[in-house]
């Protein structure tokens, strides 16, 4: 980030940058040190190269218009109008962490032009302008969810319609397999607000067939990744449920599919980190879409909690390793309603490396002897170490440092003008 | 409702109504038999007559447009697009039930030319408009949520907002006073999405200033009703999020405040019959939001369940009396976004009767015997003869029969031709 | 029920059961013809057919002293001592029920005589004691969760308390086989009270590889159930929490397996009736553990609620054929800490049959054009007449009248004099 | 700790001791170097202050063989048999961490001699019994829960069955007075189990009715702390499930009684701090019974989470003072049923302080500016800085290092010895 102009930044942040960064650069020489002495070179030196590599794809939504819910009309200063500005923003995201080079679209926001059929060439299009800009199309995501799919996609009652969320379906794999990463991400509103409304095992079984046939044609090198939701936008039943309905689907699709995991999908009181620990331990390919969630589906930008850190450490394919499952796809989904949406997602991205380095830091070996002595207190006590008490920010430092990239992506942003220039831009 | 033009009934429904008609017909002449042989012929006459009586407010946006979230665009075909629609259906509902002759209104979308400020001589048209219609306006509700209130109402740290929201509680009173039935009735948007976002303690206590000083001259004949809400907009917080945040503030406002019910208003496995049981132990103003809710504040129609039935036993001022406490105030809030509204609401009338009549039913001399006795099977089976088991609909027809109403008015809408003509008008 | 004795009824039930008796008697009459005129003549006859011959298993366990918690202390006068003493209950409930011919057993509980180990001898009386009676032994439990399983069961890290598990496992394979109806219920206790305590992928996988080994020479006839468990005794994770979990694990037993719903092993905001609705499309063997829960997992005699009738709705095999999945077996699994085990476990027998004859009334055929149509508000009260507004205990009375059997069991048992029998006997 | 005798240390724990203290003793040095850097050298004078000198009381239960829940019968060994023995393992947690020098007794456990009366003069026993071991007698709490209370305390229909409640009151009010620290904490199991049982308002009242009669002469000094529980022992009701009802019962009881929060006692989703927020805005006497939960009320040890560190944020009086209001009571109460007792406790006050150094770390000037600005990505991350992020470890071992006690309790405790020698003692 050599000289960021500092455009009209507010009296608090010109002050608080200065300070901010000095302490960083303070924290980085003495706080890895610390680390060092408590979790070992070696396991220090691994959190610091996963930090380095693990990449996060931002989805393009995140940047616009998009969110609001009942009560808002709000969006704020500086939205992004255009698949391009998105594009803009995703890159200027990329170039503050390195961590994000993939961005994740929805077809008929990003690749259509009436908001009712998926178009290729507006694909290639927009392929285009990201390879422009250094970044890659991610994960492809149909959109059953505007205009017509009021009574649902694959299971709408409709023949109309399910052809239509078919054929998109269709196209959207076209797309995944060449121009983005091949990975097919699909969550679907199919579902009812009142008992009786429709039958849910017809309707669990027309989405089965309608699975099936959609994606008979994608190209076997996709991974066709199968969202599930507790509710909303049905209220007494949606149609994908919960982990297992979406298990049993990737099933009958084939060995190509898995299941994604949206932070904010379960009821409260959900182990959330288990059902990882059994989804990585069969094998099976598998996605997150990270948020945080207090009340509901909240959306809201990922904060770097303890339950973040435990998912991370059951997502390390080989113990301690820091090593990543090759079938896994992270992507970002927020839909921040309110605050600055790129520092939202680069509050994210910082959120989620904190939590990897957590996670990098635990050392299994003396947990599992702490495990099978039944020392229960001990075992707790060293796993909340790593994942509750260290300060890990130093790792994220040295990541960071070692590639050239800004201390702390939200303060780079603010010293950077580029929110000032949008402002004006984006009217 | 005699001679209805039937227009445009699907083949299905033109052969059901005759069907329904006749049964209903045969069900109040057989089935109230029943009912007075099991609950004896005062409890039943009681019911009867609590099911003629009892009135619940219509909320005029469910005739509108109204809803959505996140993933809707959709809006039912016929929807009222100007308040004097939105009357005209509310008319229509009352003709159909005799039960909702008072209409709810929200400031800002109902009295407001500019969406930012509420208009006197605006409130003083519909109050006519009503009047023409034989409806009178209800209770009143500010709108704290539109355009400008993003970062809250009367917690909000811009004095100009807290300004408009003061002026606009204050013309909200003024208009229960004069043009409506006394109730002023507030919801508050504010909250926070984020841990540190907002000073909880200075959020309750902006709050509770606010209150003061919003209703020092409001009427003293006005009962203000304070709701609560567990999230939405908030995610991490919101500023009254339970009763007893209701209730603290109501004393801080005085002896004419009371607490708002909404039945999607808090966490699932809250007991709500038993809030409303301590509220009239008190002998505190209420009021109730009638909606349902399966996964969070879904705001659908109200379908008859047990737990609604254990909520009008609450309710029900004098043992087995089925006369209501006088300072309760009782209101529809749903906000359909799928089904058609004129028969959501004409449902949610429905099932409430269902609940009341429920209610009546329940013989508490002998309940309280089997109490006392600690016979907890024979108290919860007995409890529950009334409640869940017995048959309530002849009570229904009955009282609609006395009073020249139709005997299942979401049937007598169906045939009523309404459907069809506001559809051919509003497009 | 001839010639009940009626020793030391209170006053209030020397009263109270002539007038339900004859209030019974009347409904009877009246009320089938409402039913028939509203449902059908055929419906109702379908749905007497099935509440005279759907049967449930009742657990020995729930006539015991078992049950408490951390608060009680407290045992209802008359509980069972004995195998033989709950035997007796068992059959007197069979005989005043003509449903619950089956008894399930916990081997450690029914089968043992030092607590520690399953004792096929034993089960081979208990079998004999059981056929004198009348009844048949039902699903057999292994009893994973006494003394030395404090580390868990085919998750322990001790060898020989896994081997243990493995051998009593074996046992009541043989013994479900050989003395039972050929089910084999599995729950484990397995599971951890803080994070770091256990590695949870080490647990899915010990589970999963000593359910492999258990069930390897259990006879390929016995159907065995994997029951999931949200929570308790395991606080942070228990090894099976999800009915996902459950299905997996069954997968790799083989083709024999299946999934334990229990009513109260769910977070709170789960449609259940989905599940089921899943289960049942995939063909898959499955179980019923009935009971009520507002709070936790209580283990409450059964409520006939209407989600409990939506279950029976989905669990219907037909369409509306009130003919069950042969592949499914329903048992009830209740702990009364407080009330007359007897009365509630008769209560939970009729509270099923009401929610069954409740789900035999739904007319798919008329349900299916409403949700054709779109007609939302139709389509749930149509479906809610059946399940929550019509009074179905007629058609119990009818099942029962016809097979000689008294039309209140709850009251019949009051009657009877059995109770005040046993509370001299067992003291 | 000089010296502890280390007797039978398992061959983990040899190694890990040393090793672990050499680490603290290096990040007590290091570390508080960071921490001043970031936070200001009077933020963390701050905190090691408030470290050093905050009190929590210990529960005398934790140390017998109380907890269970049905699947235990697991007694970790070691636990204390008698109010003695409690005692001694209340001074060693003491001794070790210089910060629980009070215990908190349950009257019919510590005080009586049949189960069913308190007995002052057993209580100056173990008063005297505590003073010898350098404790004092904390909050007293009458036993409603044991035997006779199962249809309730205050609210039970049996007058005796009530007037034993309320004579346990007055003693256990007069033993607070004279021997306590002037605290009556009170928790009633009072509910029901289904709906119908109790009359809901008559409960209430009865309630009402009873606390008022009970405290009308316990002495003005006696702070009343009035607990609140969502369920347990009751499923359907318990008499005051929410803060809401104990705040409007202590305003019958009058000034001096306040609200108690337990952690474990709300749905899931409650915003907790707000509660504390919201009570402390009031000036109300309040107290808290820390422990953790996840799934229902698991009285698990505390562990040192977010959620925790957001409580002793609003608990904090002063802005970051580190002063906490003179009318709150903080005490444990935990039950653990598997794991070690004593390090559970030493564990959770652990934890406790840990949350308490990262409370007094935020800076809420610079917090309040981000607040004021609407720049709620910085709030939120300069909020968690202290509550999430840093490593507060050196404050406590500062803290503790300046009284001379040992860096690490569990550590300590594992080193000392004890445990040895109570499970040789007791058996």
């Amino acid at each position: 980030m050599a000289a960021p102009d500092r455009i009209r930044l507010t009296a608090v942040w010109t002050d608080r940058i200065e300070e901010e960064m000095s302490q960083e650069k303070y924290q980085l020489e003495k706080g890895l040190d610390l680390l060092k002495k408590e979790f070992g070179e070696e396991s220090v030196a691994r959190a610091v190269a996963a930090v380095s590599t693990w990449q996060v794809e931002v989805p393009s939504w995140a940047f616009g218009s998009f969110g609001g819910g009942r009560f808002s009309g709000y969006t704020p200063p500086g939205a992004a109008r255009t698949i391009e500005e998105k594009l803009d923003d995703a890159a200027f995201v990329h170039r503050l962490t390195g961590t994000a080079g993939s961005v994740s679209t929805h077809v008929l926001w990003d690749f259509s032009r009436d908001g009712l059929h998926a178009d290729y060439s507006l694909a290639r299009e927009v392929f285009e302008a990201a390879r422009q800009r250094g970044l890659k199309l991610g994960s492809v995501n149909p959109t059953y969810f505007l205009s017509g799919f009021h009574r649902g996609s694959l299971t709408s009652p409709e023949e109309k319609t399910r052809q239509r969320a078919i054929e998109q379906t269709q196209i959207a794999g076209r797309i995944a397999a060449e121009l983005g990463q091949g990975v097919l991400s699909l969550w679907f509103p199919d579902g009812s607000l009142y008992p009786g409304q429709v039958e849910l095992r017809h309707a669990y079984e027309r989405m089965r067939d309608g699975l099936v046939e959609s994606l008979r044609d994608v190209p076997p090198t996709v991974t066709v990744l199968l969202e599930y939701k507790l509710f909303e936008p049905g209220t007494y039943s949606t149609v994908i449920p919960d982990w297992g309905t979406a298990f049993l689907l990737a099933r009958h699709v084939g060995r190509q599919a898995g299941v994604l995991v949206d932070l904010g999908h379960h009821p409260h009181g959900t182990n959330i980190e288990q059902i990882v620990a059994v989804l990585r331990s069969e094998g099976l390919p598998g996605g997150f879409h990270f948020n945080t969630r207090y009340a509901a589906d909240d959306d809201q930008a990922v904060e770097p909690n303890p339950e973040l850190a435990r998912i991370f450490y059951e997502l390390l394919l080989e113990e301690g390793s820091g090593i990543f499952p090759e079938n896994w796809t992270f992507m970002l989904d927020q839909a921040s309603s309110r605050e600055n949406r790129i520092e939202a997602i680069l509050h994210s991205i910082d959120s989620l490396q904190t939590a990897l380095a957590r996670a990098c830091l635990v050392n299994r070996k003396i947990l599992h002897q702490f495990q099978r002595q039944d020392d229960i207190i001990a075992a707790t006590r060293f796993f909340n170490q790593a994942l509750l008490q260290a300060d890990v920010r130093p790792v994220l430092y040295q990541a960071r440092s070692s590639r050239d990239l800004p201390l702390d992506p939200v303060m780079a942003y603010k010293a950077s003008g580029y929110q000032t220039r949008i402002e004006a831009r984006r009217v």
